[in-house]
């Protein structure tokens, strides 16, 4: 009979985490995480289907903050208030508490090129998802990949942002300063240094 | 001592794109590709990488395009007049001729998975790319980030336009239209139907 511990899935993403900062992504294995906090390889892959998924397991839910943030907007809401809702929605996911962990995945990712494009790949899933969820809302089509385009690169931007070094302000705080920057951009009123 | 025929490159070109539409990608070699103009499989090889390189060798100079298009933007210009003057440099590369040619290439990509990743990759490449040459013309670091972006989503959207069955207005008509779209969506002033 299978013992289930509490709490395993949080405690083999922890340790993966560890190794894939100390000893690299591509030199750590399943079987490493597993034994890092005493399961077994089998345990790891009952709830990772692979290594990389401790990195993307969040996605779905993600996306669907996305999803819930057009489908709250108000009635009549303009394509540009629906990337609002949506990028509310999105900031949801990142309280203060969040911030260490997201740098230390950040470090991981920008450090290997397949799982930079694995990331690349699951933003421009999100942007198609939200063009989607704004055309269901009644954007015409262009406009909705635009919007949904632009409200993923300004998610984009805020997060790294966020993640800076020393930078302590709320994610959604600065979503609504990134925002304002493309408004000001697409405006025209942006002049370079 | 090898004889190089003029043309080569083209004919080799020219018969890949027939086999992937005809026979599928995933199903012609690149010595289909040689013998279907009476080449050796070593000849396509002096041409191309591999044969995804076919469709995506193009990719360094439609770079070269947007770069230039930031570098010989007006002293002075707003990263908005950049994107502009990048879109009026790319529309170069897809002359009315050259239609027929891009819409059955982007048949053959829509029906690959492993081609659409391609694509989705080259195209964040030139996000990255343009975001970098606004940068060194002193647009800030997000608005060039947010403007490289915009710059390829709005060629993206006005390239879809552009072969969509039927259509037949230059490729800068549309890339002004669909930059219009996105100036009103940022405005707020787009309202859904």
């Amino acid at each position: 009979m299978v013992r289930w511990k509490p709490g395993a899935r949080e405690r083999l993403q922890a340790a993966a985490m560890d190794l894939y900062i100390s000893r690299g992504y591509d030199r750590t294995t399943a079987a490493d995480i597993a034994q890092a906090v005493g399961l077994t390889e089998r345990t790891f892959f009952r709830h990772f289907a692979d290594k990389r998924e401790v990195l993307f397991s969040g996605q779905e839910l993600l996306e669907q903050a996305f999803l819930d943030g057009v489908a709250t907007a108000v009635p009549h809401a303009s394509p540009l208030e629906m990337v609002e809702s949506t990028l509310s929605a999105a900031a949801t996911f990142f309280p203060a508490e969040r911030r260490d962990h997201s740098r230390r995945r950040q470090t991981i990712i920008s450090e290997n090129p397949a799982l930079r494009e694995r990331e690349l790949l699951k933003m421009a899933g999100l942007a198609t998802a939200l063009a989607a969820a704004l055309r269901s809302r009644g954007v015409p089509e262009a406009t909705a990949t635009l919007a949904g385009e632009s409200g993923v690169t300004v998610f984009g931007v805020a997060f790294g942002k966020w993640i800076a070094e020393g930078e302590e302000r709320s994610f959604l705080d600065i979503e609504r300063e990134v925002l304002g920057e493309l408004v000001a951009m697409t405006a025209g009123t942006t002049r370079p240094a």
